[in-house]
């Protein structure tokens, strides 16, 4: 009987050759080399000297610390780059090449796969933005009247965004309840997680020019699992009136693992109904993608699943955002990222944060540890997803995973 | 009679050997050879050229195209570098090295000087956020209750910093006056500027890590002055709840040259007594640094002077700016610009928006051109400013200048 191969993969893994995310690797023996590596199952190959070893033009793309210069290569190179990635992985003649450059996961270490340019965050989820309207302005309608009009969004701190497993420490800052005199200072006592879906730009655009609907897969490569960390006692006292701003910007993890948008193919599908007609260049009542997606979530707390999101149930779509987020003429660079804002479904178990999950503490959700509000140190989030795939196959999206650290004294 | 030397300053002049503010320029001849710059008189010295004509070790900083790695050097490098640089143009045995390396500032191109990595803008003049709150809330009070206990700030779009002299297009967007039953879209029609001062972080600090106020100077380089264009009626409808986005993402505008904080040392003054005991994190009653710095803006239109903001009036300092925006966590990376926000003194002539000049476009001003409340397309706005030297002499800051071009159809 032949040794197995790892090319040998289990049947659906959600990792398969429909699959092969990208993301950046180092090894133990030379943990400074960092190199584009693409997962196939539960191994990470070394795609650079796989393009090397097989004589590829994308050497160029591949063999390379980040993949910025792949992001960079447009719409076309991606194409072409993702089929010869499939050849590698599949036709048997090419295994002898391939096979001695797979490495175990266990055996590398992760990186944050490209240098992040601005980081947006929107608000798109209609049942999320409602729960924190209820929550936050109980006085006030629950959504703005804005909301139905166009994806509110705000820009994040790019220097904080870290890779899946990077620690989170626990920030530190003002909070004050409505009936204390003053506000105080400490460690965040409501410390939250966003359950969110990141979309990674590649080609830029030109400052002053608009990014219209239709052209959104000619900007954006991929998508990663996001978690956008929130203090939600920093938050209510420090956001009105410009925004949040060291409630979030402390730290915000995404997968180590980007996901080609063309592997999500199978996973598009049309955003719900909208209550208002949308001014031109956000109706995509018209477009040939119907924009949505239908990403499966899932939200785990030491182990125990809290939640599991529905990415389908987006009010708005990235297209969208991508589109709004341009129509002033702000330009696009290579590494921009964009979160969705958290994914919440209209069940009380497809809220993506505690916020919600917990009504802002007022009702603590059971685990076996115990009764839970908002997270306490040394806990870890971890947050999976997965999509529907060609010929009833599942693409898993990289995990997103972080650990809570004490406040620093 | 010699020649006249383009190092014989004339008599208080205010880019003179107490001066000498860095940029990054190219010459017609090697467009896109990019160098660094310092600016002495009307000349700019090629200073790695100068660095290796004199054998300097300092070249490694400044024979750069760009200013990064000298920001990154540090506070020691920053007082070395400025002292040999000081020798340079000062010291007549080196007139011979140094001449020839000095070109005339109409003829080379100026750039960003620094890759901008996070920008954040605060509100932190009591005079401007008073008046907004007035004209923007007038059913409520003019300050929110947070705004006297910490800096509010929030995050901009790095992507679109631009170096003066960069074409400002004007953005499209919605807008809904409150009367209006549905938002509309179209070029902004109430385009404005922002006089500000911007704060360029040099060394970087880690994630996790507060920075207090007494490390101010180990991590801030020096001052930019930034227009912060925005387009009033797209912010008034976006901008509740997660702040301003589009109404200001698509231009900010710094001037090219970047003041040392040690040129600025004859200005520093006391900030305005506080109305409220700090948290300790904010508390600058004990530091040996007063905090506050005496520039004088002053705003031309179309070379009108419209508006002369005084800076010494903000109510937050850079180094309660800088403290707050990491006491949370947040890491500085090099290159991270922060705005003060707009600044505005408490004389009608001092405000530094037209929207506040003009009470939301309802009191218009006189120019000789006529009655003006916002922006129109061939604008030309420049921002200057200067601050009191050493031996009364007058540091001057460099301009930063936008035109306004038409929107895109």
């Amino acid at each position: 009987m032949p040794e197995q191969s790892p090319l040998d993969l289990l049947e659906g893994d959600p990792f398969g050759p429909h699959n092969l995310p990208y993301g950046v690797f180092s090894t133990a023996d030379s943990p400074d080399r960092r190199r584009v590596g693409v997962r196939i199952g539960e191994y990470v190959l070394d795609a650079g000297a796989a393009a090397l070893a097989l004589g590829s033009p994308y050497a160029k793309l591949l063999d390379r610390p980040s993949l910025n210069p792949l992001l960079a290569a447009g719409r076309t190179a991606w194409r072409d780059v993702r089929r010869a990635l499939t050849a590698w992985v599949t036709v048997p003649a090419h295994r002898p090449d391939i096979e001695p450059l797979l490495h175990t996961l266990p055996s590398v270490t992760l990186h944050l796969p490209y240098e992040v340019a601005d980081y947006v965050d929107f608000y798109a989820s209609e049942h999320h933005a409602t729960n924190v309207g209820k929550i936050f302005r109980p006085d006030g309608d629950a959504l703005t009247p804005n909301w139905k009009h166009l994806p509110i969004g705000y820009h994040g701190r790019s220097g904080t965004v870290v890779a899946s497993g990077a620690e989170v420490v626990r920030p530190s800052g003002q909070r004050k309840a409505p009936s204390d005199p003053a506000p105080v200072f400490g460690p965040s006592v409501k410390l939250d997680i966003e359950a969110e879906v990141g979309f990674v730009v590649g080609v830029p655009s030109e400052q002053g020019r608009p990014v219209p609907l239709s052209a959104f897969r000619d900007h954006v490569f991929g998508v990663q699992l996001l978690n956008d960390w929130s203090a939600r006692d920093l938050q209510a006292w420090e956001y009105v009136p410009l925004g949040p701003f060291l409630g979030k910007s402390f730290a915000t993890s995404v997968s180590a693992w980007v996901t080609p948008l063309e592997a999500l193919d199978a996973a598009r599908v049309a955003p719900p109904a909208r209550d208002f007609e949308l001014l031109p260049y956000l109706d995509d009542s018209g477009e040939d993608d119907p924009g949505g997606l239908d990403l499966h979530l899932t939200v785990d707390l030491n182990g125990e699943t809290v939640s599991a999101p529905p990415f389908s149930t987006m009010y708005w779509t990235a297209a969208q955002m991508l589109a709004h987020m341009t129509v002033n003429g702000a330009s696009l660079r290579t590494g921009d990222l964009y979160g969705s804002g958290t994914v919440s479904g209209p069940a009380q178990e497809q809220r993506g944060s505690l916020l919600e999950l917990t009504w802002n503490g007022t009702e603590p959700i059971g685990l076996p540890s115990g009764k839970r509000t908002f997270l306490e140190d040394g806990d870890v989030v971890t947050m999976t997803a997965w999509a529907p795939g060609p010929d009833g196959t599942k693409v898993g999206l990289g995990e997103v995973t972080g650990r809570i650290a004490p406040a620093v004294s």
